[in-house]
């Protein structure tokens, strides 16, 4: 049975289900931030996946994309498969804009996240389920 | 028509064509990094492409992160798409080791590139393009 790491657990609110992917709002207002997570068992690298899964896991990816950059008019969406600390397939989907606190450089290892304030994690999560029509 | 944006070109030797994608050597001999570009025109971000392509896409991200992963014996694969600084659409796919220059962080914007000696870049673009079977 597929279980959501624990550290992605506790770093993210809860958007919803695509068809293979849990979808979750990491819970750091500095940037937009949406994770795929596929719900299957034991995927480390995207080449685990299976050729339907992976065709899948990049539809949903887009479809995440698109929505995050419509919602927020993000300059560019970062789209990233990395797991050198959480070892379980996940992937990041960051809005980015030219004043945010990494730019140009990527999200990952900067500073500290700086959690919402109580309620605006689930209202973001929420606009971001909406957008996606799940 | 298709061109493939300047600094990807100077920052690279070529590997080879897959069907979608001209996939690319990074220069650094620091971390062993392929790059594919779609020839498209004017592709920005993941969700510009058409269904197929980035389906098609995706197959090719795996594959030549499986062979990379097959020839380097990475730890992990990170795969990306950023475009923070080069705007034409791009896939990083990077083998990682525990004891390299940037782990566990992205190698993006990690010091300087360390350039490969005479004839090594091509040496391991080639290595990488008869992994690929292409």
């Amino acid at each position: 049975m597929f279980e959501l790491d624990e550290r992605l657990a506790n770093d993210t609110a809860l958007v919803g289900d695509l068809p293979l992917s849990l979808v979750l709002l990491m819970n750091d207002q500095r940037f937009p931030w949406a994770i795929l997570v596929p719900r299957r068992k034991g995927l480390v690298e995207l080449h685990d996946l299976s050729a339907a899964d992976r065709r899948t896991l990049a539809d949903e990816a887009a479809a995440v994309s698109a929505a995050l950059q419509k919602l927020t008019g993000a300059e560019k969406m970062n789209v990233a498969a990395l797991g050198n600390i959480v070892r379980q397939l996940h992937v990041h989907v960051v809005a980015r804009f030219a004043a945010d606190d990494a730019w140009p450089r990527p999200v990952w290892g900067v500073g500290a996240a700086v959690p919402y304030a109580e309620g605006e994690a689930a209202a973001c999560a929420a606009a971001l389920k909406s957008a996606l029509g799940v």
